[in-house]
């Protein structure tokens, strides 16, 4: 297991919907470049393992639970949540030191997440705010991509919104993204970036979603937690009714809730779901809400994936950053941060490659 | 050409079966990485030389017979058996130099073997006996699978049948095989480990092939020949009949012979045959078992396959040894010994992945 | 960007057909390890710029055009033809260095060309000589294969021309090439190879051309130019009919034009065209001759190819020169030549690596 220095290892990881890891299946993941096989026992808690036997390293997702142990296909080692061996056919006492790695585990907001790192760090109250994703005041539903693209790439993309002008330009996108100033701030761990359009014609997603013409005032607020949540909270209100005050009464209001879980260096599984505070029952406007944003999502996957090929190719090139990229600015040297505090110092003044990723 | 620590060169491999160098067909093979073009002679010898152009590296497998010479398609070079350059188009006076390596080639027991290595340690002794797969006494046949795994993945499988109860639990699998501690001895270029399971219900291919109902004496003798060579003696008898004691005239018994020669460190080619010294005459039989053997293979194949991967993942995570890897772990010993014994001592020392290898 | 040592970089490259370069297209193409973005001005200028945008990488070519500007997709940075970026959205002061490296560009019998090393160096007077490719006097045309090899492997082919015989000896191909021995003439930067097969009898693909019965005398003039282009002047007249010295009027003659742009180390376009100066309005023949031509062109496509893989596989084997090389020893000769004028002392004894390949 190679160290990275693209990403904090401790740190909470979505690995799955909650809906995947179910009933007697078993499912297998890579996350931050670990092999990890999941589960659920018959108490209905989520088991996260890495995913290979301490015998002879064929991966335990090829086996099959025997209550609410993993048995290994090849020759039958028997592993339980904790991923303590506790039988090896032909063996009467089993070495303590047989067992394979157990990584914390938190089921909340319908996401399994995992913690890759020391696990005497992993505090539950880390998990990002996700909670629109099961508050009964909000609905929607999500999707993952897997991407051929280093996690961070996806970052930058929701960090600055103004690109949706030019690879969304049927849908989402508008020329009054780039024309509004946004303003960022930012702590250790978050940013905030926050933009305000005033009076604007709505696009065509925004106008079917209020259902009511007239201009309206819209609004983007990024806001990011290291190393990897982003929450959007989007949505156009009537123009002048006091939106920027608060008042939101008189609009429309979305949450776009983004996680990305680097599975390798330069792959990752984007989770996301799109949620709403209004016509909360309509499972119609669910799905079509659902599988529009899934097709835009598609489009960043182009881009993001092509620019991922670039920067392979272009290794001694640096990424340049303009006045639009302060929210990602901000959310790189936040990340960079985390990998820094977890690393021996020694270390941190890094490779060769370990500086320069860390300078992308 | 790379040095490797995972095989011997000074040994006979299996490059073909002698049916599949036939005619006047040209054959291309992998062995121990090196590119090799097997023909037939008109006097029906079979020969090996390396399979690149001595002019401009051209595979000779791309090129066409003319009476016992092979005729590079790019530029017409031709080359007798024993890989000397005997004709270039336009030139008169042709340099002793120009030639390809000739490999040490023997037919026996149904394979083609080639050496590798130092042909003046090429000893036709040495040839592993596989006797029985030409023996007019035991009837069969195999087939040979191209697998993606390191070939001592396959001898370790070969060496510990317990796997048996858990890769093919629905066919040839047993209690019984974990149940029963195997005996294990060696010597410096061989292994042998023997089981026997004593008065158990027999399982369904083994029921099959006695054709008579009762319990049985079930036994598995495995005969491991360095680096790469296993010969399997099985079968079952009535139990209590004294097929322990030499007395195996009430049972049915099958040799599996097995023979895996690496093409790349990480691909080998696996030429198996299934031989029963009963019923030699009937050929629906052979076919039987030669299919039914092949489907069990390939349970095989997906789980060293993927073991391949989960250890090209991990190369820093040993594999663990069990008692019941008595035999691989002696069959890895003899190898390993193989291997040191033509490597000059300073480079036996090896590079830190030589010497990580050589642990594996 | 590495530096490699197995082409120049001041040299002129064909990077497309010229009607490759049209309208409002976009092309994306690698020349020398770099990618580039083609398109025309709306004067008819071609421009070749670096395809990765200034700020974040993506690729240019996924981008559009708007007036004589390449617009980048991600956030609508445009780029006018000199590479200079003259809009960012939402940015008023655009620093100038923000730009991306245009080539050097010249279009000239039919391609598009480009330097991709010093542009103060890029002397459109050493444009190769292609002017057969759109000469009224001449008709023709030609395509492009993209090839999995080196990009010499085809100079070596087209040098010696003896692998007719092997590699196409069912339509081009003629024991009499072999026989007849070749002088060979060359200075720094081009070289020679003339050869005349005198009374024989012609070939199936020229006896077709001529039209007439009788034996022929047969030339090949092969013309490098270094570092990749090569003009092939071949064709045949009535034997006697005084064609050696000079009297081609009893005769037909062809040129095949080749040049040849490494994309990468390993990979290349190669760029031919088949003209001639005979039935010039005969549009048929022009396409039976393309069409026969890259038919013939596919059988070499099988070897060149498959001797990439050998010596990818045979890093320390050296490739032989025979006396039928002596056209491609000096070509190589020319452009390693060229590598080193343009390497800095130090760097021209190079890496163990570098010398390798140049000594290929």
């Amino acid at each position: 297991m190679q160290a990275s220095n693209s990403f904090p290892l401790n740190a909470w990881y979505a690995a799955a919907w909650n809906q995947e890891v179910s009933g007697r299946e078993i499912l297998a993941r890579t996350v931050c470049n670990r092999k990890v096989v999941l589960w659920r026992k018959s108490d209905g808690a989520a088991v996260a393992l890495a995913d290979a036997c301490w015998h002879r390293l064929l991966p335990l997702s090829m086996g099959r639970l025997e209550n609410d142990q993993i048995i290994c296909r090849y020759h039958g080692l028997a592993f339980d949540a904790t991923g303590r061996c506790t039988h090896i056919p032909s063996v009467t006492n089993i070495s303590p030191s047989a067992c394979v790695r157990a990584y914390p585990v938190i089921e909340r907001h319908r996401f399994v997440w995992i913690w890759p790192g020391d696990p005497s760090l992993a505090d539950p109250t880390l998990v990002p705010d996700m909670h629109w994703n099961d508050d009964p005041e909000w609905a929607g539903d999500g999707d993952t991509l897997s991407l051929a693209c280093d996690y961070r790439l996806i970052v930058d993309n929701l960090m600055d919104l103004t690109h949706e002008t030019f690879v969304h330009a049927t849908s989402i996108g508008h020329r009054a993204i780039v024309a509004a100033q946004p303003t960022t701030t930012h702590d250790d761990h978050s940013v905030t970036v926050t933009r305000w359009m005033m009076d604007i014609d709505a696009p065509p997603f925004w106008r079917a979603q209020l259902g009511r013409p007239g201009n309206v005032d819209r609004w983007q607020i990024i806001h990011f937690t290291a190393p990897c949540t982003i929450v959007l909270d989007v949505g156009v209100a009537l123009a002048g009714t006091g939106a920027v005050d608060g008042d939101r009464t008189q609009g429309v209001n979305n949450r776009v809730l983004n996680t990305i879980t680097p599975a390798t260096d330069e792959t990752c599984m984007y989770f996301w779901s799109l949620v709403r505070n209004y016509r909360v029952r309509d499972q119609s406007l669910t799905t079509q809400l659902r599988n529009a944003n899934a097709r835009i999502f598609e489009e960043d996957r182009i881009v993001v994936e092509a620019q991922q090929r670039s920067i392979s190719m272009l290794p001694d090139v640096p990424l340049r950053n303009l006045n639009i990229d302060a929210g990602s600015v901000w959310a790189r040297r936040n990340i960079e941060m985390m990998i820094e505090r977890e690393s021996p110092p020694a270390q941190a003044s890094g490779t060769h490659r370990g500086a320069h990723l860390a300078s992308r």
